[in-house]
């Protein structure tokens, strides 16, 4: 039997329909949700992803603000920036555009954004509150994998969970949500003996490893499900998909992915926020 | 070849001879570190339990203050004591006994201690900032499981190790700190399909379940470390000893595992987390 073909970009067309009538639902009551992105630098393909960000807010009726600082910004500058955004009640989600230029301290950047406005999930904060499942909003790539399991309603509970990659925006996270969601969870990495065997037990494979088709068919169990979330240099996923596609049940293509689905996350949590912000204002 | 008996009281001695030498010489500065226990009702072990850290202090020229609240203290109230205590400069670390009386938001009251002074590590936010290595004090526990792997010069990286158990004052936070030694981290749980399957991949155990000799050791592969943190009624592991054993290359006995460790953490944050809030006082 052939693999589902996990298709991100169907599922981001359906949180792009219902965030519009939510868009359009939250404007009757004069609140406009509203993006701020922040690029340091001139970095073009950064420059592209924050273009990318505002182009899909005003599509679905949001606003954007886009910030961008010279390369020469210090840490202390970002950090006012960040604070101004974090007072400002007319912005709901701040969103810094990594990396940032390698003379700031990104970790202290990312830990200055408010809990609240914290859309992309990157401070330590957010990442222990979403473990621990009180409502903050996770990493925006975790949380369309998440959403594409859903979408195809692909059983996890029980499931062994195998994450390939350990960093704070994708293999901690995606590890905690899929513990949370009753997997048993293994994470590997680039110091774990003998990977074709760890990666051998997996039902479910979630690759989040920056490496061009690492993860190669024969490593895995017939029948996994694959999660590629590697997007390397010429649209190239970190599964091999031309030997991966015939083992697996369900894959996801690179592009087309998760890649898709994690933009739409963003917005859905900027609209959550507007929601929740204005939640506040009104009891205060 | 006999395990390896790793001896949860000698470590403790260890880490309590040096304190000592370091409390000595912050008072010699003026400072004396102190740790606040807060303690919300009348469970008669949870009494022992805040005396025996008093003790403790007290023995190595530290101080405590011990705050008893009754039963029906509120939410509100309890959180005011946590907030009067976070801006005593006197206390350097915070400890609220666990559990407290059902009506409270044990969460909301864990998540009020300063981050500075979560000297247990039970706030979401250190949880976080301990993932992601940024200095916060991690939960007295795992601190202690990873305490004995370094007395005893265990070799963690790249091996297996599976976190029985998902707590988010012990299973959560031991993997995430095992994960940043290096190792591959497996987390099962009540959930897990075939649990004696995946323990059997395990070259290190970490027990943290809460059921008294849970953990078998036909389920174990030759030469498995074993770290049972587990402390069930009566002074019963979550690892059938009798059985563990023999099977394993090093193990903790209970009582005088890891049990002895924990206290002695809590008090080694404490006495850091005064030299951190005394070297921010001559900062400012």
């Amino acid at each position: 039997m052939n693999p589902i073909i996990l298709d991100g970009k169907k599922v981001a067309q359906s949180i792009k329909n219902e965030l519009r009538v939510e868009v359009e639902r939250l404007k009757e009551a004069e609140i406009t949700p509203k993006l701020a992105t922040i690029l340091v630098g001139d970095d073009e393909a950064s420059k592209t992803y924050v273009q990318m960000k505002a182009n899909t807010c005003h599509k679905l009726g949001m606003e954007s603000e886009r910030v961008f600082l010279p390369e020469e910004t210090t840490t202390e500058e970002l950090l006012n920036v960040i604070k101004q955004l974090n007072e400002d009640a007319s912005v709901h989600g701040i969103l810094l555009q990594h990396p940032v230029p390698s003379h700031i301290d990104e970790r202290k950047a990312f830990d200055t954004i408010a809990l609240e406005k914290d859309v992309d999930g990157v401070t330590a904060h957010g990442f222990g509150a979403t473990t621990f499942q009180l409502g903050a909003y996770p990493c925006c790539t975790p949380a369309a994998i998440l959403q594409i399991i859903d979408h195809y309603n692909l059983s996890i509970e029980g499931k062994h969970a195998v994450v390939v990659g350990r960093s704070p925006i994708l293999g901690k996270p995606v590890s905690m949500m899929l513990l949370n969601r009753n997997a048993t969870v293994t994470i590997s990495h680039s110091k774990t003996e003998n990977l074709p065997e760890v990666i051998s037990q997996a039902d479910i494979i979630i690759a989040a490893v920056g490496r061009p088709k690492f993860i190669k068919g024969e490593w895995l169990k017939e029948g996994a499900i694959v999660l590629d979330a590697g997007y390397n240099p010429g649209n190239i996923g970190d599964c091999d998909y031309e030997t991966c596609y015939p083992k697996s049940s369900a894959i996801t293509p690179v592009p087309g992915g998760v890649g898709p689905v994690t933009i739409s996350m963003l917005l859905k949590h900027t609209v959550e926020a507007a929601k929740t912000q204005r939640a506040s204002v009104v009891l205060n």
